[in-house]
């Protein structure tokens, strides 16, 4: 079974959160997982681009701290590292979904 | 007299704040220039890089609607768009500044 490897909190930086969220594909799937309330099977989450282009989005969201990943028999569920994030950077995750939130059309039409 | 394009508040998109927030040298520069009460003289500001790496990070913020700069004779004067961008986006600048100055020993850590 696959097996991922995600930093520890510590080693999480706000410039490496930050440049995960600033595509607005990786901040669109972000969205996408904070609305789930539990882990969520991979390929249950809409992509608007090819698989190989979505893998290498998702690596960055792992590696930036943002997202886990379990392997679960042949699926890999994901969540958000909500809690540890929010703990570490008060209120930057919070803003910034809830600003997404809100922009999502101005986001679309200046993409 | 050297002018400036800046983005209206209007074109000013969240990936694109969050992108030019996540290099370490340019969020630094965005809290010396978030310290200062007044519009600061560019050449004012300590940066650890060279000239003309530092011109290219401060267009990235002027860009992405973070600074403001103004020709003042042969100098440009540099202000954070604090307001619009806290209107825009309520929170993000504040966390972010607020994390990024809590963090400071552990971002040059890892950096």
């Amino acid at each position: 079974m696959k097996q991922y490897q995600h930093p520890t909190a510590d080693q999480i930086t706000l410039t490496g959160v930050l440049h995960a969220l600033s595509d607005p594909v990786r901040l669109n799937y972000v969205q996408c997982v904070a609305q789930a309330a539990c882990e969520q099977a991979c390929g249950t989450i809409p992509t608007p681009v090819a698989k190989s282009t979505m893998s290498h989005h998702i690596r960055v969201l792992r590696e930036a701290g943002i997202i886990h990943i379990r392997p679960y028999g042949t699926q890999s569920l994901i969540s958000l590292r909500f809690d540890e994030l929010e703990k570490k950077f008060p209120g930057v995750l919070t803003s910034v979904l809830k600003s997404a939130e809100s922009t999502d059309g101005v986001e679309q039409k200046n993409a």
